[in-house]
């Protein structure tokens, strides 16, 4: 399957933290830099996410901000 | 100011694309790696966005899905 | 690859209409139900997606609103 | 109340799962598609959201991705 | 139709800007506010948006962030 | 740190709800107004949200709807 979105980087599982219905999964994409998601304890589950799997984060370009300092 | 979003990546822009009303910037967040924003033509003029220069990309948790292969 | 995002539907482009920099793309799901995507020029060019294109409609649930009348 | 949301999808809840703050609402909208949604613990209590209810899915195009295989 | 989004703020349209495929629309939310919304041009038309009309800015919890100074 | 989200109101937080991994938080914006977010407990603890901070509401113009009655 190949997907709209525009933001697809490979990274790496360093942690999955599950709540009562929503899981955070920090996910290091290389450079020292390290993404979070907020996705459903189900999708989980369904794909298998742990530390240390290899995974793609995924991110819609119209969900991306532009800050300056 | 500093926000509540988990994802703030440092990087450069590479290019910016204008639309009628929506901008498309592309931003190098080293790596080797491109994230693409979408924003308002206003923003980018407000915060002076051209290629060359240094910004955070910015993406809420809840807006981060986790793909697997 | 399989996606975290809790909502994948097939459907069948209805119609691609292009603006400057953003698509809109309508696709019917059958049962008389079209959805409507807004995602960029650049990703329907890549994908290929046109009337007709066999798709699945994805949506992240935390995007998912739910209304009464 | 007429909203601009493109995507309104009628359909009838199937479950609702309660977490601490957020719940997730499954929704049969026909055709043997299931749509999944994750609100706040107090809207679901708010619009007295439960199985069996008729309710109207309701998604903003520009978060609606395509997928092709 | 009641809706789950936890934001529902009542406003007075200032202004309608439309391009290829999306327009902004901002609103005045009273006490010096105003609010930007970027949809579609087709809802813009359907609702028959414009500068004057009494409107209700909707935004779902979830896309809603925090930032202090 | 300034940034691409069109929407930035400033307030007062009225009430944070912690969940088991998302917290909700309630800010008084003004004339009468309350906006509701939803962001992890990461960043409530991180930027030390809690009743009484002054907060800046901040939301992406792409994540505002529009209705009418």
């Amino acid at each position: 399957m190949r997907i709209s979105a525009r933001n697809q980087i490979k990274g790496t599982v360093v942690e999955v933290t599950k709540g009562a219905t929503t899981s955070h999964v920090r996910v290091d994409i290389g450079g020292g830099q390290i993404m979070t998601s907020s996705i459903t304890n189900e999708a989980v589950d369904e794909l298998g996410i742990k530390a240390k799997s290899a995974v793609v984060v995924v991110v819609k370009a119209s969900d991306v901000m532009i800050a300056v300092n």
